[in-house]
């Protein structure tokens, strides 16, 4: 199987990492060390263990990470990671946190692994080889009619940055439009969840490539569908702004969007 | 233990829906029945379980459930039930689902159990006995900023009865004022994440008794807080609008739900 060392050594990293997430979850880790410095600490930690593994094993893979220097690379082979996403959740004890770490090369995700810890689930695929949770085969659902699929997203736009009000009323359309929205506060779980069925789309903006690489993957080789929102001349991994979905819905999806991508600036 | 029995006979209950739950989740069982019929089915003979284990063991309490007849009865002993909290999400696979079975007496709810059968958990309380989560003793969060507070919400008016848009714009307020907000589709497991302090606080509107029954006991015993919106005159079991908390940050809560009390008009 092509890439089977690669995602052997992706799915020990996220493994790893997720042990040392359950092991920093809850109030007496938060009561100790407070919630900034125990993200920073369980973050830097956890990425470190990840870079470890990749070294150790590919030298010569470049990474990419929130916390990694070599961020830039955006060609040739590279491991995108994220050790915590979702850090919200985390400190607050919330499970919907996740492990993402991708193999991405010029060709986009290879491999992609979606560990969450304390939800005791692990998603994985490689390219061509279809997508799995828990080593099972999972696919995307087959909702055909928009009224009836059920979509995630995120609420970007925390900072300040954007207009978050005209984001919530693209909500509140996606929320009339379909039988219902959740947010969960993990990109990288919710392309898993949209992956495995459990929603039939998702949507978000300000995304950064290392929330996606391995999510991006997942839906692919389930039988879902990617693409950026109407426009948009780079794909999600370079401009963050993604639609995900069954496949089925995505025309729906794309209408939804481009209702609102003139109003949500960035 | 006071309520020893009638606890007993709500986890039993509440095993047994979350058991049947359980067996029907997944793309198999919406493909053979159709998702509106998978619902139906599994509601009725969830709460037909639930209301079996009630009546064998205390024939004189009255039921009330969404299913049951004598939704009436605000007086006395009676056991107020949801088979299936988050039927959305049931449909499609996403494990936020739960069983809600509550005892309430006049002095209010005495008995509470919220059974989440796809994430393993199970969280119960006895009036005066504390609250738990899969029989470990839980409390509520101490974050006291509100700033650094996460909250979950409930997005009603889906079927086209209210101000969507404008509930849309308070989220988008209570995204700005706090650390992020949540959105899982299950009224019951967000007060039963509150009482566990995975998140700080939850506010929604157009509620259902039997949503809230068992999650307010859970708030309650776990130290946390429950009021109505500002200016309700009568509790939250009786109008469905409801502000639960950690009790540290209830005074920014109440004070977000009153920018908008006057613009979300049911």
């Amino acid at each position: 199987m092509p890439f089977a060392a690669e995602l052997a050594l992706a799915q020990g990293a996220a493994a790893a990492a997720g042990a040392l997430i359950s092991a920093r979850t809850g109030a007496d880790h938060v009561r100790e060390k407070g919630r900034a410095d125990l993200v920073t600490e369980v973050d830097e930690a956890a990425e470190r263990l990840i870079v470890q593994h990749i070294r150790a094993r590919f030298p010569g893979d470049a990474v990419v990470g929130e916390e990694t220097a070599s961020a830039a690379v955006t060609q040739g082979r590279r491991w995108i990671v994220d050790p915590v996403d979702g850090t919200t959740n985390f400190v607050h004890g919330h499970p919907f946190v996740a492990v993402s770490i991708a193999l991405v090369d010029d060709e986009g995700p290879a491999v992609g692994v979606v560990a969450a810890p304390l939800l005791g689930e692990t998603f994985h695929a490689v390219r061509g080889g279809g997508a799995f949770v828990n080593g099972e085969r999972m696919t995307v659902s087959e909702v055909g009619e928009f009224g009836r699929s059920l979509l995630a997203t995120g609420f970007p736009f925390k900072q300040g940055k954007g207009d978050l009000d005209a984001y919530m009323l693209l909500v509140a359309d996606a929320v009339r439009s379909t039988h219902d929205v959740r947010r969960a506060g993990s990109a990288a779980l919710d392309l898993a969840f949209t992956a495995a069925g459990r929603v039939d789309g998702f949507f978000e903006v300000g995304l950064a490539p290392w929330d996606v690489a391995a999510g991006i993957l997942l839906v692919t080789e389930a039988g879902g569908r990617i693409t950026g929102w109407p426009g948009d001349a780079e794909p999600p991994l370079a401009t963050g702004r993604i639609l995900a979905s069954n496949g089925r819905i995505h025309p729906d999806l794309e209408a939804l969007a481009a209702r609102w991508v003139e109003r949500i600036a960035e």
